[in-house]
Parts: C-alpha cells; sequence; structure tokens
C-alpha cells in the first residue's frame, strides 16, 4: 500500500530518504514551534530556509528531492511563494526574453520574489483591483502607484520582510485608457542593504490564525507611490507595450494562462490528500491508544477506535484521504494532457479541464479543513493541546480555502460550466471529460437504481450510476428553474445556493468515479486491491449517507435503497477496522513530519504527553511570575 | 429587540453599563492579546483578574454585576474554575458543616480552587479514574494517592499555577474495599509562599489551539505521593465515611447531583448563544462593507451580503443565535422547575431533563463551534487575520464541544433515553416534558404534510408536526431494528452511529419548539415579533433543507414538500436581509467585547486594519532579525 500511496517505488524511495534526512537534523526541530513569539518564530524560519538551502547544495539534491526536502521540514515560508508563484508567474506570463533574465537570478536565488495581487478591497474580483501602472512614454517607464487606501496590497506571502522583488498586479493605463489588469515585475527592496526602494512602502499585515502555523510567513502590505520600472518589467506574454505606447496583443491565446491554474489547483488538491492523511493517522493510532468505558470484570476498557460512531466519523475521512490522493493523480494527468493540447493550440477541453480543477479545489479542501478539525475533536480533550499536532495542523491549512480561489466563488463558476453544458445538450456539442456522463441524459433522468440487497452497493456500476443520476437530475432541475427568469442573471443569483450544491454533487461524482478507475487498473501487492475497494465504498457510500435527501429528492434512490447502504456501510466499517492502522501507516510519515504527541509511531503518547508538559515556559518557575503582584494580594487582602 | 435578546429592561441596562465600563479601562484592553507570548499572556491576565476584583469591590457591584464584569473582560482564567465549578461542587456536594467551612474562605477569594476530575488517562469515563483515596483510621485521614501515570490529573482549569486548593476526584478505599468515585478537598499549595505541598507536583499541561485564546488560563497536571487530607475533607453529602472507617449512605439522593449538571449545561447553552451570535455580528457587518464584483457602470460593486450564496451561509447562523438563546431561556425555567421538584422529593422528571440538557448541549455547541468557523470563512480572506477576532472566538470556543462531556458521548446518552421511552410507548407511564409528542404516536407514525404550497410552510403547526414526525419516525426506525439483536448492547453499539442522528433530530426539534412557544409569549416593540417569525423559519426550514434526508426517507414530506420549503426559505432570506444589521446590534456588544476589526460598529474595517498591522513586533525594524545571518548569505552567494 505504500507504494500506491507513494505513487511509485521511485517516489516511495526518495520521500523515505529525504523525510528521514529531515527528521534527523536538530535544525529543523519543530519541538517548540508553538511555544515561539511571532519574532523568534520568524528568525526560526529563515534559519531553517537557510539550512535547507544549504542542504540542497551540499547534497547536490536534484529539483525533486529538493522539493521534497522543503516538503518535509514542513514550515511555511517566504520561498513557497517564490517557488510556488513568482517563478510560475514569469515562466506562464513571461516573454522568453524576460524568461531569460529573471529566471536564473531566481532559480539561484539572487534574487527573492513573491506574488502580489490581492489588495486590501479587493481579493476574489481580480478585475476590480485599483493599483495602477501608466505608462509615461518620455522615460519609457511605468508608474506603479497605489491610489487609494483600498488599493494597498495585502497578504502577498514573503512579502512583508524577505522579498526584494514582486510580480505586481496593476491595472495598465496608456494615454488615459485602461487595458485591463497585467502583471509587472518589481524590484521592493535593496539588494545591498534590504531596505525599501524610494516610494515603496512595506510590512507584515501581523497575526494570523494559531500558534506558530502561518505566522511563520511574512504576508505583507505593500504600498506604491508613483514607483518608476522599466518598460520591459511589464509581463508580456499575452500582450505587449511598445516604446511607442501601443498596447499589442501578442499571438499567444489568453488561454495560455489557464494551463497555470490547473497546475496550481491540481497541487492544492494533492496536498488536501496530504493534509488530511496526516490528521488521519494521529486520531487513527491515538484511536487505537485510548481506551475509556467497557471494562469487562476489570479487564482492560475499549479502544475507542472500536466505538461505531468513532468509525463513522474516522473511516470516511480516510477513505477521502485515499480518494484525494487519486484524484490529484488524475489531475496531474489531466494537467499533462491539457498541457499538450494547448501547444497543439487545441483549446476545446480548457473550459472543462478549468471547471473541474476549480471545483475539485473547492470540494477537496473544504472537506480536508473540516475533517482536520473532526480528526481534533476524535482525539477529546488531548486533541486540544497544541502537542497533538492537531491545532496547528488545522490553522495552517484551512486558508487553502480562501486562497487561490474562494471556494463558494469556485463552485459557482463551477454551476456556470454545468449549466451551460446542460443547455446546450442535444446541439451535438460533444461533451467531454468529466460531462461525458451526461451524454446518457435520457437514461440519467429516467433510470430506477437496480439495488435490492445491502450487497448490491458494492457494485461499482450501482453507486456510479447513482451518483450520476443524482448529479445529472441536480443540475437539471437548477436549469429548469433557472429558465423560469426573464433575466438569466437574475436567476442564477437567486438560485446560486442550489447550484452549489449542484455543483457539488458533480465534483464529488468525479472523486468517486475516478477512485473506481483507478481500483481498475493493476495493482500490485497482495490484498491491497480489497483494501482500497473497501476504502472505494466506504467514500462512496458516506457520502451516499450524508447527502442521501439529494439521491432521495431526485428519485435516483428510493428510501428502502439508501437504508441499505447504510447498512452496508457499518459492515465495511468493521471489515476495515483490523487494518485502520496498516492503512494510515502506508502513508510513511515520520513522528517529525506528523509533529504529534498523540500520532506517535511507537504508541507512547501518555508519557510524552506528560514529559512534554514540563517543557512549557510556564512551568521554568514553580511560582508564576505576577503571583506576588496579582495574586498574593487577592488571597491576603484580609 | 435588544430588550428581546437581554432577557428584560433590567438585563439590557445592567449588561449596557458593564459593558461600557470595562471597554473603557484600559487595563482590560485585548488589542495586543494574541500577540503574546505565553509567559506575558499569563501575566496579563493575572492582571486583569486582580482589576477585576479590585473594581468589583470598590464599586461595590452586586453578584449580577460582578457576574457580567467578568464576562466582558473577555479573558478566560482561573476564576471560571473557582466561581464556576469550585464553588459549585462543594455547595452541591459539601455537607452543610463543610459548606459553613469552605464557602465563605472562597467567597473572599482566601483560598483558590479548582476542579481536578480527568486525568491522563480517563476523561469521558468518569467511572475509571485511577486516582485513590484511601482512608487511614489510625490518623483519622485520607491518603491521596495517584498509583499511575496516567492517574495523573490532566486538564483542570486553574490547576497548574495558580488554585491553592481543589474538589479532587478519586476512588475512596477503606480496608482495602472500593466505594466508587468520590470528591475531595485537598490543599495544594502552601497560602504563604504558594509553593506545592509535600507530596504535591503540580504544573501547566502546555499551550493549547490557538494565539492568546485558552492559553491564559492554567490547565494543569498534579500528581499525589500519598499525600493526607483530614477525613472531613471527603464531600459527604451524599455518602459518609464515619470515625470508624464505615461507609454511610446519606439519605439525600445521589440524583441530587444531576442538579448541578442541568445547571452547568443550561450556562453552556447560554453561552453558545453568546459566542455564535459574536461571530455572526462580525461576519455581518463585514458582509455589508465587503464588496466584490458586480459593479455596474463603473458603480460600486455589491456588498457580498446581498450575495444569496453568503445569506444562506450567514442568516441561517443568525437565526441559531436567537433560537439557541430562547431555549438557553427555556432551560434557565427548567433548571428551576427541576430544583423545586427536587426539593420536594419528586424525581420523577431527572431522566428527561437530563437527556435534554445533555443533548442541547451537546447540539448547540457543534453548531456553533462550526458556525464560528463559518462566519470566519465568510470573511473571505481578512477572516483569517488575528485581528479579525474569528481565530481567537474559535480557538477559544471549540473545547465546549469537548468540556463537560464529549459531545457524541452526550448524544449517545440521549439516544439510549429515546430508546428507553419508546420502549415503553403504550405502557401506561407518563411521557414528560420534551417527550410529550412521542403521546401521539399513532398520528406521527402516518400522518402526512399538509404542506401544498411555500406558505404553508409559514405555519408553525405544519413545521412541528413535520419535525416531529420526523424525530419520531427515526427514534422508531432505530427500536424496530435494535430489536433484531439478541443482545441488545451489542445492537446499541453496531447502531450507535444512526442512533446518534435520531438524538440530533430530537434536539433539534426542542430548539424549534420552543422558538416556536416563544413566538406565543407577548412580545414587546415595533415589529420585533415579525422579524422573529423570519428568524424562527429560517432556522427550521434550513434545518429541514440541511436535513432533507431524514424528511424523505421516514416519509414525513415529499420531495415535492421539501421543495416547496426551499422555495420559501430563500424568500426569507430576501425578507431578512434590510434588518440583518439591526438584528446582530440588537446583540449590543461593544467594539472591546468583539475584538474585531472587521466587526466594527462603525464599518471603518480598512483603515484600521492597515493601521494595525503596523503594530506587529515584525515591524518594529525594517530589515527583519535575522536579515544578515540567514538571507543575506543566500541572496549573496554567488
Ligand atoms: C494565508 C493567505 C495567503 C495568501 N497569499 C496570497 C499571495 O501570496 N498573493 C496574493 O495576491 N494573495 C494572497 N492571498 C489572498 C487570497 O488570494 C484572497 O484572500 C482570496 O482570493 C479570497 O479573496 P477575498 O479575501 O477578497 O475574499 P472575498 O471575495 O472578499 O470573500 C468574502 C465573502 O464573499 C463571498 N463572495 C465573494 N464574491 C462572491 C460572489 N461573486 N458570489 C458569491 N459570494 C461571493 C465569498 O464567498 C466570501 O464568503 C492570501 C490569503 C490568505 C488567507
Ligand atoms: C479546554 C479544556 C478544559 C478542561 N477543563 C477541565 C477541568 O477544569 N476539570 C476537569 O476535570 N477536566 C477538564 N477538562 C477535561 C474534559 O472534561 C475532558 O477532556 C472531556 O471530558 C472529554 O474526555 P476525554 O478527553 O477523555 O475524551 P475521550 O473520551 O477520550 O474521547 C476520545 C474519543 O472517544 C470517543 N468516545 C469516548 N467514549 C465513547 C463511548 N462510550 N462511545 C463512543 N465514543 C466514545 C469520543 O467521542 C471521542 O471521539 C478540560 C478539557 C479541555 C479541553
Amino acid at each position: 500500500m505504500k507504494i500506491v500511496w507513494a505513487g511509485s517505488k521511485h517516489d516511495f524511495e526518495v520521500s523515505d530518504r529525504i523525510a528521514r534526512l529531515v527528521a534527523s537534523d536538530p535544525v529543523f526541530s519543530k519541538d517548540t514551534r508553538t511555544m515561539m513569539d511571532r519574532k523568534e518564530l520568524f528568525k526560526n524560519t529563515l534559519r531553517k530556509v537557510a539550512h535547507a538551502w544549504k542542504r540542497i547544495n551540499e547534497l547536490r539534491l536534484t529539483e525533486e528531492e529538493a522539493g521534497k526536502l522543503r516538503f518535509y521540514v514542513d514550515q511555511p515560508a517566504y520561498t513557497d511563494l517564490h517557488w510556488g508563484m513568482f517563478v510560475p508567474a514569469i515562466k506562464g506570463q513571461g516573454t522568453e526574453e524576460q524568461q531569460a533574465k529573471w529566471l536564473p537570478l531566481a532559480y539561484k536565488m539572487q534574487i527573492i520574489g513573491c506574488y502580489a495581487q490581492t489588495e486590501l478591497g479587493h481579493g476574489s474580483n481580480v478585475q476590480g483591483l485599483e493599483t495602477t501602472a501608466t505608462f509615461d512614454p518620455k522615460t519609457d517607464e511605468f508608474i506603479v502607484h497605489s491610489p487609494t487606501l483600498t488599493s494597498s496590497k495585502w497578504w502577498p506571502g514573503g512579502l512583508g520582510k524577505v522579498s526584494t522583488h514582486a510580480v505586481v498586479y496593476a491595472r495598465l493605463i496608456i494615454d488615459g485608457k485602461e487595458y485591463g489588469v497585467n502583471g509587472f515585475i518589481v524590484q521592493l527592496r535593496s539588494l545591498d542593504d534590504h531596505s525599501p526602494l524610494p516610494g515603496i512602502t512595506v510590512g507584515d499585515i501581523g497575526m494570523k490564525f494559531g500558534n506558530g502555523a502561518y505566522n511563520s510567513m511574512d504576508n505583507g502590505v505593500l504600498t506604491f507611490d508613483n514607483v518608476r520600472i522599466p518598460r520591459d518589467q511589464m509581463l508580456m506574454r499575452v500582450g505587449q507595450v511598445t516604446r511607442e505606447g501601443k498596447y499589442v496583443q501578442s499571438d499567444v491565446p489568453r488561454q495560455l494562462l489557464y494551463g497555470t491554474m490547473v497546475f496550481v489547483r491540481k497541487t492544492i488538491v494533492s496536498d488536501a490528500s496530504i493534509a488530511l492523511s496526516r490528521a488521519v493517522t494521529i486520531a487513527t493510532r491515538y484511536s487505537a491508544v485510548r481506551r475509556q468505558f467497557g471494562s469487562q470484570n476489570g479487564g482492560p476498557e475499549t479502544q475507542v477506535i472500536d466505538y461505531k460512531t468513532q468509525q463513522s466519523r474516522l473511516f470516511p475521512l480516510l477513505a477521502s484521504a485515499y480518494a484525494f490522493r487519486f484524484v490529484s493523480e488524475w489531475l496531474s494527468w489531466l494537467y499533462t494532457d491539457v498541457t499538450q493540447r494547448l501547444q497543439a493550440n487545441d483549446f476545446s477541453i480548457l473550459p472543462e479541464a478549468h471547471a473541474c480543477t476549480a471545483g475539485l479545489k473547492s470540494l477537496t479542501t473544504s472537506i480536508t479543513a473540516d475533517g482536520i478539525e473532526e480528526c481534533r475533536k476524535l482525539c477529546g480533550g488531548h486533541g486540544y493541546l497544541c502537542s497533538s499536532g492537531l491545532p496547528e495542523l488545522f490553522a495552517v491549512y484551512v486558508p487553502a480555502c480562501t486562497y487561490e480561489g474562494d471556494n463558494v466563488v469556485l463552485q459557482l463558476q463551477v454551476a456556470r460550466f454545468l449549466m451551460k453544458t446542460v443547455a446546450q445538450l442535444g446541439s451535438g456539442k460533444p461533451l467531454v471529460g468529466t460531462t461525458a456522463y451526461m451524454g446518457r441524459a435520457e437514461h440519467l433522468l429516467q433510470c430506477k437504481s437496480s439495488a435490492e440487497k445491502p450487497e448490491d452497493w458494492l457494485n461499482p456500476d450501482v453507486v456510479l450510476e447513482a451518483f450520476e443520476s443524482r448529479a445529472f437530475r441536480m443540475s437539471v432541475a437548477c436549469a429548469k428553474n433557472l429558465a423560469k427568469f426573464s433575466i438569466p442573471e437574475e436567476g442564477f443569483s437567486e438560485l446560486s445556493a442550489d447550484l452549489v450544491e449542484a455543483a457539488v454533487a458533480h465534483c464529488q461524482l468525479i472523486v468517486v468515479s475516478k477512485f473506481i478507475d483507478k481500483l481498475k487498473q493493476d495493482i500490485p501487492g497482495a490484498g491491497v486491491k480489497q483494501q482500497l475497494e473497501i476504502l472505494c465504498s466506504i467514500y462512496a457510500l458516506h457520502l451516499l449517507h450524508k447527502h442521501a435527501g439529494d439521491f432521495l429528492a431526485t428519485g435516483s434512490l428510493t428510501s428502502k435503497q439508501v437504508a441499505l447502504a447504510n447498512d452496508i456501510l457499518r459492515s465495511l466499517y468493521s471489515k476495515l477496522r483490523p487494518n485502520a492502522i496498516a492503512l494510515v501507516d502506508a502513508f510513511n510519515y515520520t513522528d517529525h513530519y506528523l509533529g504529534s504527541v498523540l500520532g506517535r509511531y511507537d504508541g507512547s503518547v501518555y508519557s510524552k504527553l506528560y514529559e512534554g508538559a514540563w517543557k512549557d515556559p510556564l512551568n521554568e518557575t514553580v511560582v508564576p511570575e505576577g503571583y506576588h503582584e496579582f495574586v498574593r494580594p487577592i488571597l491576603k487582602q484580609h
């Protein structure tokens, strides 16, 4: 199972080796992270990044290995944006000359960059950004300016304290005319002494959710007071400004930029599976250690993992971690496919690929965020301690629901795409990729599920048909309701909450179907396939139970069928139980990476909790600071 | 509406006066709380507590006013446990002599106490506690001892650094025989110099979820090495140990102790409504300030509160805050009723009162915890900043799902009670209080809802019948499935996830019905009742939509009826929209109490966010600490 999770033997081996390397290096210790104040934490992060860079160079790690090393160091830092957004932005939006000039500097980290799009007043609506870049033909420069308070750049990671450069998004203005939002490379700080350049005000935006967590990142605020940059620092792959001040669309289609989005979002889906699998590992291991109630004749109490309520909360999350892993594998394939098609000037699948990555980003990050918190609750009181690792994991993870597209805004995009697709049914327009099922419109609107006994729900075809029918009928119902409005936009707005539900149903179908597809592949390892079949059924059937209202309201299933699915689901939990620990061990996380006393591989939870407590700064003295000033006077007042 | 929310004119006036008093006192400032390290935060908390105590005495505040003052100071501290658990434990479990001896000391805070029940190895299962209290007839003392690592007391608030005394729960052992878990008053620290007494090891258990948040509380660890206490420090109201070492049951029934539980849990339900209303205030006000998309001809963009998706996430939470408020009012009445009956030796309603408070505690805290996080997400990126107030509110609130009974364990208790009630139907046993509806068993199993058009769902009787029918049918279905098992306990365990769902349905019915009851009362203020009717309908119908699967699967409603309910729900959101701000202003929270830049009363969000950023410690220097050591070498390596 380890190999299946890792993707390949090679992946497993590299990950395993690098994870151990990181775990054994004291500079990368995470033990006191949640106790540090902001400045300490930040400095410690700079230290780790520098050390990682040193090790990468000393050991001559490959790009793959270097990426894994940064991953296992598990510390949000300015480098995430440098490598993850600044470099890709230049690659995706820069001309070849621009790439030749800037990328080598970035690769060697002779400049450090960030991605400055969001402003105080605008995030989701990129077209509403207020920062301006006005072309000055006299000097052949752009004047970058923040005209209002709300135009202050706000949020970019790495901006606050470290970045020397940024890709800044601003409205291009030439001769008083606007040409939409474009990206510009702007130097922010002196490469000599790191002080902000003239006209630039930059700082950190302050504390964020949680201890440790994302506070190691210097999300920043930035304003421009008429800052001048050379004309060739506008990213000009899709549109250019000439020396004469003419805006010229290049022959590179704008859609190319979507390719990058597909890439970034596929990474987010893969990160979701990782974050969820970490939380599940901790909760599963601890649930096997924790005993509560049910002692018979003075024997040991019941492991809480044996309670059906615990299983019904935990195992679907375990199954989801696997499901998200496989759908992210599939997204990798999709990305390659899209890239090849774009190169061949075939843009036909872009809308579908875009909708599907947007929807999956939204779906997987929402479930993961809630799932981490559920895992924390599954650990009872002890899950509330930082030493459980779960509070920090939650705090560091949740913004994934917001950045790279607010999850609700994204599902509305998916819904728009679905409504378009439904409207075009029967028009002869081919249905591509994840919408292919809509081709069987008539069948899906009429079919009656053949499930008659619990075991029928183990049949992937039965499951798939139910999910297809439910998703399609929900889309069709929305389309019908929309048709009642004379102004379509008004209808879309009025029905948007229902539309989001239809979009979610569609996305769940994608995940279920990709899990089923995975099982059709050749899967090595004794018994591995059987395990995955159980997980796949649990994934699908827990959704069916949770969203029973959809299946029933659309008439896709009868109450009886829903009840049968629930019966088999219970028995699947019992089947999974003996392998639960093995299934989380398959993630192959080191204790360092997990960072959780409750999730320790050796199960020595209580002794480590006890030892750990004494390291809290409050325990440095037996009598606390402030006792004489603030407690004793109360006790002794009379 | 302010009066309705506050409960009475008097309550409103006291709250308003005290809230302003607190807000204007610089010692109670919360501005830098999330930036403080643990020691600073803790010392600052001690300062606030001492100052509050001083003000309470200087101003000669009444008990009611003092309670409100502590409430508005809004800082978890050792006093919460002193007043909230230590004092009530002595009151509830101490004999009259014990109360006469200890309460005056506690009231004057000449001793400070905590409630030490939970151990490293046992929380939910109180009967599994391992600490022992062995009677030594020679010296007329108990020897309190921690026989194992897992028997270490772990979690008690106020224990770690401040408490001088604790009510400790331990297994009573006399002459080698066990007499179950009992409470003992144990002195922990010297009243002279605060050092732990011989045999006592005590400390803080370390950092917990979030910045600021509950880290101001010294949850503690405590072990006993054969610590001796006088015999009269066992709390002996229900059972006594005589000088000769005989255990004697007193004539005070054990059930009396449940009264305290009802009291504590009613407070938790009321706290839920407050925490949720705070989060909703922030998200509602910010949603009216925040604009995104939808600008027409260069005009202002749409306030995000006008998006139906935003409304469908936010307004049910607003309605829930009101619903929880009213159900907690009703619980106060129930508590008085229970107390009077207990005094009259009438224990008949205890099981029902106990199940219903346990269930409502579970329901309201779960929804509130999730609701706070949803409100944070409703604020987009800015909700992730500590200055939004929401991260801390979440972190400080979530343990309410775990303490005073893990929420799942509690619903299992409710389910047990429901199964017993269903089993006794027809036996002639009277159905009391919140189970009265089960008296109409036959009707509820057969009735068909009369809802035919959207407006029918505004009729409280239609709503109530649907909720009763759904809840009852779910209970009956569980009971039927249970009957298939030859060993009832096995059945209960196997079906426990379904049982929890039935319990939740029952609890939701209680909240809905108490909201409807509230509307039957005389409600002063123009238009207030109409507003409440809208809220009540939204509360009920959003649940109906969310749990449509239950209503459909039990045959309580048809798909058509569920769709009609959803139609009217959408129109209710539009009706509520114009009053949304007024409805949150009715909570009458000061900016100090809310502690949120996004939730400011005057709406000046952006300027305050911008100003606030610069106060972060990282902005003390323009070039960050660590630059020369860890960043410059990377930039300059070649
Ligand atoms: C940790 C973190 C790191 C970040 N890093 C970066 C970075 O490196 N660079 C960068 O440029 N930015 C960054 N961001 C900013 C991020 O991209 C934005 O916060 C995100 O795009 C969401 O936008 P918003 O904050 O404006 O939310 P809003 O759009 O203001 O959302 C507020 C509410 O309005 C709703 N809403 C908005 N529009 C609609 C609509 N049309 N219909 C219905 N509902 C709507 C949303 O659902 C949400 O509930 C970061 C943010 C965070 C939290
Ligand atoms: C912030 C905070 C403050 C606290 N303050 C105090 C205090 O002042 N004094 C004090 O004495 N204690 C205190 N506690 C402890 C608290 O009361 C316990 O944490 C709580 O009772 C839960 O018990 P647990 O931690 O043992 O959880 P567990 O019972 O170990 O829960 C772990 C998991 O097992 C499941 N589970 C347990 N039993 C069953 C069952 N029978 N059936 C199905 N599932 C089951 C739970 O649902 C949960 O998912 C505090 C805790 C916290 C977090």
